[in-house]
């Protein structure tokens, strides 16, 4: 059966043990199945793995039709997170327990991998949220988010005051340890630690978890992520704000962080019979019961 | 300036105390903009108030074109429950503190109906829960909800276990008190209470809130309304389904409950310049800050 | 080592299979060690055990010094309930996963009670919950409860208001599907599930849980187990009050429950080395880090 | 009727509005009384009041039998901080929303404080947590709390893993934001934010709480107040302790945080009638219902 991809690229977590060889393995196995293969230029500098064309995020952005990332699910949305723009489809392999979004064993890579490559996949897209941060008129950062965007207090400082608005409209100010915004990719995430729910990937939308809210009823609400969402820093100490663990600290009083949806989405290939249903049930230990 | 509506209904929470002399004032209100007036059948029993035709629900479904109910949430989302089907859109008055969806205050019912008369208003759609208890293959039971349909324990027993199942896929077993599902009207009421998130109502979505989890990682869901949600009586006696408050009891193991976005939605009037977000401010007591 | 008991009774989850083997086996080691044997007299007759006397629990508690349960939690509590105002010390040996209070396996039976029955062993105390329902002057219902007290309400009300006081203090009045009463014995059972924090047996207190509060400030409160609690019921049709799951339904408006603690409590004993907190960590499966 | 009291200091929240005429409307009428009274020196100083004697805290606590405190739960909070060690009660009046321990409106300070100078109040104790900062077996920070201790991660970190333990037992690698140790005072702040209890001032215990758990069932957990609770610093860069918001940033892996009860402990003086419940009531909003 002819391969449906022409050219992957091969991503490592490269402090893991044995991922050279690996790598290597998964390597050797594409182009048995006819694909050409390239790897992210800081895995091949880290594993030491050649023979291969080492390609940054950017040219494998131009020139692949497919990225295999070998890690974990925080591996996974970084390099999600850079291909995002190229419209570059992903596949999580996993050396330890599986992750959200990283679903294949690498014990089973061969047999997984093989009708993937042939096509026989489930494709799936996650949002994108797509943030600057405000001073002055000027946007001082710009950056993008698979999981959340998080405002949140300073170290030693007991709490900030944020002021909410969605599209045009003023919903609360809030005084809290700060306040994290996650589509569903993010809501099994630190969202879920919070205090938020688990959002379906189906949900165009994102959820607001506040952190420690003073107020008791200041709860998690569900929105259209079709309109923006700002974020104002009104009061408290040495505020950050954080794109996916990417930090911009030391926020000033009147600072404004807006996130909305990028017109970009992450694009992730399962194997048939995936069920995002069964990942919950896995990660969360849910009771299966008997059914 | 022409009215925008032909023929009102007036509805009212029959127990209050002046129930009959503020219907009375609204009614020759509207007469006074041009507008028909009838009176639902079972108000007009209660409060006496003659002069105008009787409807029945179904009748005011068939021949009026506005609904304005006179009370509180429940009241209106009975009625809204009755008229959803027939398209009527509804205005809700209150007598004492606003509600969630009545938010017009009895006290400036004027100069509040008359620019909504003219049709300077807000027009928001809220979704209709439909569902039904099946049993040995047939329905033997069907509703509708604004706000919920839940499913509990009996009031003497510990636990029931349920199967959850979306669309073709499983998703749990699930041993609770029981558990709740709300759309974006009602997850601030019971759903609230119970941990659930509130949804904005531009969600397409639903949220599933288990009560009382035997199980701390079973967390409030949010799923996309487009598929159906089916929950089976796996264990524990004396289960039963609420739908917004309407009970069927003694549950049999091997019932199941289907719920499903209707065709049809429930529409909602509210003066211009309604704001959703300062309705979750007044309710839930959040700080409005300096802003 | 001569045993540090003189006569034990046997107590088995009767429905389990295999059960008559396992309290056979035990019966035997028991009386290797020169510990008279009897059988309680439920679990003679469901297993068919012969040859040891059999005893009902108010003759265990008068004749035994010693009681040891195989089963779960629930069969645990149960005997503990009834041997309590006899200051019968019990030990709990499970056949599957251990529980909160059943820690001795039944594979390593032999090599886990030899110790115990010579003397050495951990003993801890737990308190009991003493209970009763008063109407129009007297008391209607009397019970005691290991685990929890519950106030609900019926499986098809929406809510029971309940008017809380401690000793002679009014708290608050509860709009809710309820309020558990729970010492830290139950404090892992359902009050966890409705959202209350673990109570450490160290300490002389239990704990309120409101189970799904209409009022979101409504937290869990945990008080000095020196005061009476009481629960009035206000309003809600057919609320019910159990007391470790045996059900008091049908209450009345104007109904009270007194909740106070026994002069009596619970004495468990462990092996040596027995930790309270392995026990949480395992049941709970908290993450035990690399330490 | 002559005072109960020798010699009172006042203490004032010296950036507040009005303030100078306040202190010297209190210090006019003790001396009424027969008080002898003196000034806290800040607050001598912030206000520019004159004619008393100013006063450092350990002044206050070697001559004074009485302070009282007019501003916020925090201003008193500090001040009873510094004298819980001098045993010198306490009273706080608030000059706008009462606080959960300032109860003494300033508007009727006049009639409240009367019968209290004279004997009549009610006196409450309240624990007082007193910790340190170990590295490399010595003590590098210690600090006094009356409401929290409380280890959390760097502002732009995205967790700390902390190793707890209590007395000598392993308790659990907790991945989280950080913890809160709080006694019954401290149970109604920072803590309710974060998930945990109320707990009663009778209750000789603390509540552990868990900042965002990575693990859904890291609960709070109430411990006896006579054990040493112990953070280790495993994981997570920057973390920071702050006792009652005083902070100590940059901790190392390895640092150790221990917490335990002080022989001192706090004591507030209530006007008679006082309850802790109409407390809670009122700050929390809990409906007090029709009875």
């Amino acid at each position: 059966m002819p391969s449906r991809f022409r050219h992957a690229a091969l991503v490592g977590k490269y402090q893991a043990h044995g991922m050279r060889g690996v790598l290597d393995d998964i390597a050797q196995f594409l182009e048995r199945q006819g694909v050409e293969v390239s790897i992210e230029a800081e895995t091949a500098l880290a594993t030491g793995l050649a023979g291969y064309p080492a390609l940054t995020p950017r040219d494998i952005g131009a020139r692949c039709d497919l990225a295999i990332v070998v890690g974990g699910d925080g591996t996974m949305l970084g390099m999600a997170r850079q291909l995002a723009r190229h419209g570059v489809p992903l596949v999580g392999i996993n050396q330890g327990r599986l992750g959200f979004i990283t679903d294949v064993p690498v014990k089973a890579f061969q047999e997984t991998l093989a009708p993937m490559i042939a096509g026989d996949y489930e494709e799936e897209h996650r949002a994108l949220l797509e943030g600057a941060v405000w001073r002055d008129g000027r946007a001082i950062y710009e950056g993008f988010a698979v999981n959340d965007v998080v405002v949140s207090r300073g170290g030693t400082s007991s709490m900030v005051e944020l002021k909410i608005d969605i599209g045009e409209q003023f919903v609360a100010n809030l005084r809290a340890d700060g306040v994290i915004i996650a589509g569903p990719t993010g809501s099994t995430a630190y969202a879920l630690s919070a205090g938020g729910p688990i959002l379906h990937p189906g949900i165009a939308g994102w959820v607001l978890v506040p952190i420690a809210p003073h107020d008791l009823s200041n709860r998690p609400i569900v929105l259209p992520d079709s309109v923006e969402v700002s974020i104002e820093i009104v009061a408290g100490r040495d505020a950050s704000v954080n794109f996916d663990m990417q930090s911009l600290a030391s926020l000033l009083h009147g600072d404004r962080i807006a996130v909305r949806r990028s017109a970009h989405q992450v694009r992730f290939l399962h194997p048939l019979g995936w069920s995002y249903y069964a990942t919950l049930r896995r990660k969360l230990h849910w009771n299966a019961g008997t059914a």
